[in-house]
């Protein structure tokens, strides 16, 4: 498979590198300068880039090229894409913009053809490139490459990536970054078949404004073993007008686009946030469900939290009578009788691990645990975060705690963060993370 | 007005006062021990508590007592509630349980005959009292005395209260905290009153499971001139379920309750973490409405945003053609012509101060401002929020940030707070913020 080529490279050519540090050229070379493989510039004027042998066309490299990353003006592309065809590269990167975006869409149409009569698949135009950063690839323009991880991300939008990549440190890692950009023929559909088989990926997060071909996507997604995140805009008029300016892209019917995504059992997020929240979910364990157990020590939360899961249609489970006698044995007198499971206000770790330890007895009963921890006087936050860590690690149910309090609820959520347990201070995140998993 | 009593009181008398750790009466008197007022604990066993000169029945001290604090348990409330008559107390809160929210509703009956024939006002049973830090009244079991701040806070949860005071610290203050507990009298219609006239308050936050008067409710609502936020538990099966057995509340039909709550003009979140930052939103500028202008640099974040926008009923604008015109003498030609306004990535704070500059002139056209910061290469991220705080300041628009990074936007977010400009990563967020604000 191709595609492999555009992830996972022995050697690159970079078309354009440059010197100048105000060019793409050059940042692309910089990025590069880690990559595992070998990297060859190509300039027309200069003999040496950044140190290394320039060569002045590709047909000069007398060495094998797996991927192609063309970063010149417009006007030059066409022709710098024949003599790929001619060195049989069979993966080019075109990051250079000036195509359909600005409704250049012959050109597109001409690249195309290139592409087909050599048999090269063509990425972009009008974008960021591939990140992969096990081998250090990096072609976009993130200011670092991100954490090795396991969540895969494919995007029409190149500059989202940047700003994920901050966000993402210390919190999770990626394996690998495809930005699609104009999308004159790799789509969404070859990087799904591609992560699905890609070692480093349990997961696989898409941003879509627009599909081309609904069919092939979902045909990618019936194939897929791994889950995949989907987050797409155009919901509404706003939005659809709005993606209409970005990147040109007719959004089309939410409707449509929604029984796509069920049919290819792919999980739908209705914000960013909710789908990142879902992919470092689902990197720890892929569990699917809606039914819900609701353990808290503070009653209005746990209330809150119940009330959001009836409202997203989550399974808020009636407790078995022998799980509710078990649990009376050993909770105060004033707990909840009922799911919430409310320990109260006076209980401390010791109630929590408990409550875990009969839990587990009962775990063919439930699919998700939502643990709730308001900080109180009597309570260690740390060692409930551990029980939390031991209740997944012995049940293997899909877990998402909220912590409620400052500073002291801090130390836990780092402890719950390093264990890969996604943890909020906002309920409504919480069950956001749990709903449209069925 | 006795309802100021509770919060605004010169003299307070604990009974139940202790010196016994472990003891409510304990915490009570250790939480007022900087209360700016006189404090007469009342033990029938000791001769001073905590120091402090101890009397064995609120009858023997001679002063004026302005609010009585009751804390033993649930059988003697009756005859010292007798007592609080004959010494002519107007206001007493009931912190101890055992009452309706264990079934003896007749218990309150009768508490609540001795309060009409003294003429007392009750606050609880079964409550953490009220908080009020500008005078150092904390009656409640928080960890700590929240910050003076302007936002009144008012529910049912004892709790909730706890974990919130953490979670506001270096992020927001209080002026005022009512626990109602089981409401047998002071309702949150008396809050309401109370806080309407309160000088701190900016801003009245209500965590309602059920309200016992709606009529009372809806009439104190229409006078209030301070903008006030709701967030209503029980509106799913499963919520309402929870709620019953946490504090017997009849949740009843959500629908009745959206009537009333749009009746009174309240402002209804959809959960805890909406209703703090409409607050946090409100508690600056009392702005409602509906005309939204988008400002990002980058289309991806916009084209989301304007799509939740959408989804949630606000309305982004179409621009002025004047507008379009002026600004596009300025920004990148590849810049959005609409509203989202993407200003593109290769624009620094410069673009941002330009197009603030230009929105002042076409004010009249919008209510709030979306504006979306990407972290990029080129940004100085300290200075885009600067010119954001300035904008605020010349427009007195609802302003709310979205900071899409990781450190760099970190500091950008922290002067935002101090100024008290809202500001998230989650795009969910910052249009909840502004939603229903009609």
């Amino acid at each position: 498979m191709v595609i492999k080529n555009f992830f996972n490279p022995e050697s690159i050519a970079v078309i354009g590198a440059s010197n100048e540090k105000e060019k793409v050229g050059y940042a692309l070379m910089n990025n590069l300068k880690n990559f595992k493989g070998k990297v060859f510039p190509v300039n027309i004027k200069r003999k040496t880039i950044q140190g290394k042998k320039a060569y002045k066309s590709i047909l000069n490299t007398k060495e094998k090229i797996d991927l192609a990353i063309i970063a010149i003006p417009a006007q030059f592309v066409k022709s710098v894409l024949e003599e790929c065809g001619k060195k049989q590269i069979k993966a080019v990167t075109i990051i250079s913009a000036g195509f359909s975006e600005i409704g250049n869409i012959k050109e597109e149409i001409e690249l195309l053809k290139i592409a087909k009569k050599y048999n090269i698949r063509l990425l972009g135009s009008n974008c960021f490139g591939t990140v992969n950063p096990y081998i250090n690839l990096d072609t976009s323009f993130s200011l670092r490459t991100p954490e090795k991880g396991n969540i895969a991300f494919i995007a029409q939008s190149g500059a989202l990536w940047i700003s994920l990549v901050e966000y993402s440190l210390n919190k999770f890692g990626f394996s690998g970054y495809a930005s699609l950009g104009n999308m004159i023929d790799v789509d969404f559909a070859d990087c799904i078949d591609y992560f699905n088989k890609d070692k480093n990926t349990k997961v696989i997060l898409c941003y879509i404004e627009a599909l081309k071909d609904g069919r092939k996507f979902l045909n990618s997604c019936k194939k897929s073993k791994k889950p995949i995140v989907v987050v797409k805009v155009g919901r509404s008029e706003a939005g659809s007008r709005a993606a209409l300016s970005h990147t040109g892209a007719l959004a089309g019917s939410y409707e449509i686009y929604k029984a796509v995504f069920n049919q290819g059992k792919v999980i739908i997020a209705d914000s960013l946030t909710e789908a990142l929240d879902k992919a470092q979910f689902l990197s720890e364990e892929h569990i699917r469900g809606s039914r819900v157990i609701i353990i808290t020590n503070g009653g209005g939360s746990g209330v809150m939290a119940a009330d959001l899961c009836g409202i997203k249609n989550l399974d808020v489970i009636k407790l078995p009578k022998k799980l509710i006698n078990k649990i009376n044995k050993f909770l105060p007198y004033d707990w909840s009788h009922n799911n919430p499971i409310d320990i109260v206000g006076s209980s401390s770790d010791k109630e929590y691990k408990k409550v875990f330890l009969e839990l587990e007895k009962f775990k063919k009963y439930f699919d998700f645990a939502l643990i709730i921890l308001n900080q109180q006087k009597m309570i260690n936050t740390k060692k409930v975060a551990q029980e939390i860590i031991n209740f997944r690690k012995r049940t293997k149910k899909g877990i998402v705690a909220i912590l409620i309090g400052g500073k002291e609820v801090e130390n836990a959520s780092t402890l719950l963060h390093k264990n890969l347990i996604p943890n909020f201070f906002d309920i409504d995140r919480a069950v956001n993370t749990l709903k449209g998993m069925k």
